[in-house]
């Protein structure tokens, strides 16, 4: 018998109680014996519900109990997860999580502390949701250097630019229609502003370079500036505009980045739309791979904590968790990074197209039907700090910027 | 020092040669021990390579020698390759392999082996080349019942479909280019006619549903009938044409195909181009899934060959994978599968509409610019035997038949 705790009853830790009833007999033939949850912590009581006869309300009941060998932490936020996580691990207890904030900011600590104790600190379900990504990193894509994992990682921001670009609807229109139906909160800065994205990529970033990187260092620039203009000039150039975050490494270099992106159909993560995410893996021997499914959602989200505690169950005294160390990753300046960027300008571009030509290089003008008055143009590939120079000029001009992200060759 | 033995020096064999070459420090630094090449097996000799000093010519050299804890079978065909493997598994030396006609024909046995020595029998390679999907189904979708793989497993056929729906070639004539680029054999029996994704999909029928399914049971059926007139009428109904193969399961009926299929923009494998390979999975609680990658190469398949040799060496005495039973399951026939057909015929639409109704419901008519004479017909959601009853009246009208495969709600 394998015995765990859920700790919080909300969405992903209903969904976990769930998958275990209804997958239970499958899941115990993989683990080798019979899995149980044993306590649901919850500050609320759910009387009807049949999990009411585990709830607890003191997590010293859990902590003291010899008999849980696995906690799984779906409460979310920094306190208390973080100190019942840390208490659980420091007690020979594994742990699975989907707390995305807690593992890009405690994540490096965590892990160093399920080491030492040979146990686990799993969460596959804190980035892409039911999207297996973690996993394949530690334990499938081992034989290559990564060198660029580019994500749409937020269902929220993707689902409303979805929408944006095939129903020509705008920004506030899809944010209300969002919330409405319940894939945007009514405060939706986590997601519009990308920093949700941004701890997602912190994880991952810090995965692939075996060093923290905190998400605070990361540029993040969410999609409350993209309008309907700028999806009409998307669609003439045969493009769409995702919010993309993005870990690009070269050596010992590293370029992280939460930005809307305009992508060419060639890319993998072009046709990835609604809720959906996707991540996009370039490894140096293995090439292109993506993953592609739900980015959240209670089952898929509890699926994937479930499949912690699954791989928790089968290795209860052996670490199998890369580490990255606690020391802290400098990022490239943002002005390194070397790309084509796409500007709206006002203007005429038959009377501005020499001097742009002079200060950008070679530049190919989009013009789009019914928008009078202006342009766009795209720049050759140049580093973003030269981009930041030459644009400066045109500051009074430039209604836009947007970031274009080639696929590597 | 963990050291191993590859048997056979061609494009895979060298490939995972120079994987190892390559990225050696952080593979090292994964396993916690140095990863070394002692032996390659090849009749050849390679003189002036580097890999000559290693290479061997038999095959007891390698088996005798205790140091070798990890045998790499990348030879390919069934004998010697499976005596080689059976009988490095019985001297307790864990055996990663791409060789998909040895694990479809063999594993079941290959993998109980390996599970009483308490040692590992891997083939991340045998399927989707360098996408992992072996170790996603063993250890990451663990929570959940899977109840749909369907995959774009080929890549020869793929890149040649392409062409034909963007470029409107026909079938010789993307042939022969395949062939010319090295795409496709001098013989393309294996990959056109979907032999080899056959023996891919009987290899993840049996590892979800937990008992051997044998190829030779799997309807198979290839893409040389497919027409640029087919493609036509792909185009003008929106959709595209793809080499499926595919695995359903509905409680313990599993049905198994590999056919061209039609498929709609909405499908996450519709937008899978070029040499590309994919795979569609659906589980119970995780909802849809996708994984996508190389499906072949040198350096993409060694990557998945290296990643086994790494989790080999992480388990050095620890059965990680999970088995399927020699017991043979017996499929569901074809006649059961329900899904809507794709139906070009002679004639005239107009003359024969209430013909057709009469037969087959509500249909959907479908006229190609151009194309006299003839015209296509969308059939309802049908049993495929209640399909075949039905189209025997039209069996001199009929030119063309496509299965079409819409996205499980």
């Amino acid at each position: 018998m394998v015995n765990i705790a859920v700790l919080g009853y909300g969405t992903v830790g209903s969904g976990v109680v769930e998958v275990i009833d209804t997958n239970g007999a499958g899941i115990n033939q993989r683990i080798g014996e019979k899995l149980q949850v044993k306590y649901v912590l919850d500050l609320k009581d759910f009387p009807g519900d049949p999990v009411q006869e585990k709830i607890v309300h003191d997590f010293e009941t859990i902590i003291q109990d010899e008999e849980i060998n696995i906690v799984v932490e779906v409460m979310g936020g920094i306190e208390p997860a973080y100190t019942f996580v840390k208490r659980s691990l420091l007690a020979g207890k594994s742990v699975a999580t989907s707390n995305k904030a807690l593992v890009a900011k405690h994540g490096a600590e965590l892990l160093s502390i399920a080491k030492e104790k040979n146990i686990n600190f799993l969460f596959e379900a804190s980035v892409g949701g039911g999207i297996p990504i973690i996993r394949p990193l530690n334990s499938s894509l081992t034989a290559d250097e990564i060198e660029e994992i580019t994500g749409i990682l937020n269902g929220t921001t993707n689902y409303m630019l979805t929408k944006m670009f095939y129903e020509g609807a705008d920004y506030d229109t899809v944010l209300k229609e969002a919330q409405a139906n319940g894939y945007a909160e009514r405060n939706p800065e986590a997601d519009v502003e990308g920093y949700d994205a941004c701890r997602k990529i912190a994880i991952l970033s810090s995965l692939i370079s075996g060093n923290q990187v905190d998400f605070e260092d990361i540029y993040c620039e969410g999609i409350t500036k993209i309008t309907t203009e700028d999806m009409k000039y998307a669609k003439t150039m045969g493009t769409t505009i995702k919010l993309l975050a993005s870990s690009k490494r070269d050596g010992s270099r590293l370029h992280a980045i939460v930005a809307p992106c305009m992508l060419y159909p060639e890319h993998p993560l072009y046709n990835v739309n609604g809720v959906f995410n996707a991540i996009f893996v370039h490894g140096n021997v293995l090439g292109d791979a993506m993953f592609y499914g739900s980015g959240a959602g209670k089952l898929p989200t509890a699926s994937a904590v479930v499949a912690d505690v699954v791989d928790a169950a089968k290795h209860l005294n052996r670490n199998i968790m890369t580490m990255w160390k606690q020391e802290k990753l400098t990022l490239e300046d943002k002005g390194d990074a070397k790309r084509r960027f796409f500007i709206r300008m006002k203007g005429d571009e038959e009377e501005m197209r020499k001097d742009l030509e002079y200060s950008f290089g070679e530049i190919e003008i989009v013009k789009v039907p019914g928008l009078e008055g202006e342009f766009g143009i795209v720049t050759p590939v140049m580093m973003e700090g030269d981009y930041d120079t030459r644009a400066n000029r045109y500051k009074d001009q430039i209604l836009h910027m947007i970031r274009i992200e080639d696929q590597k060759a």
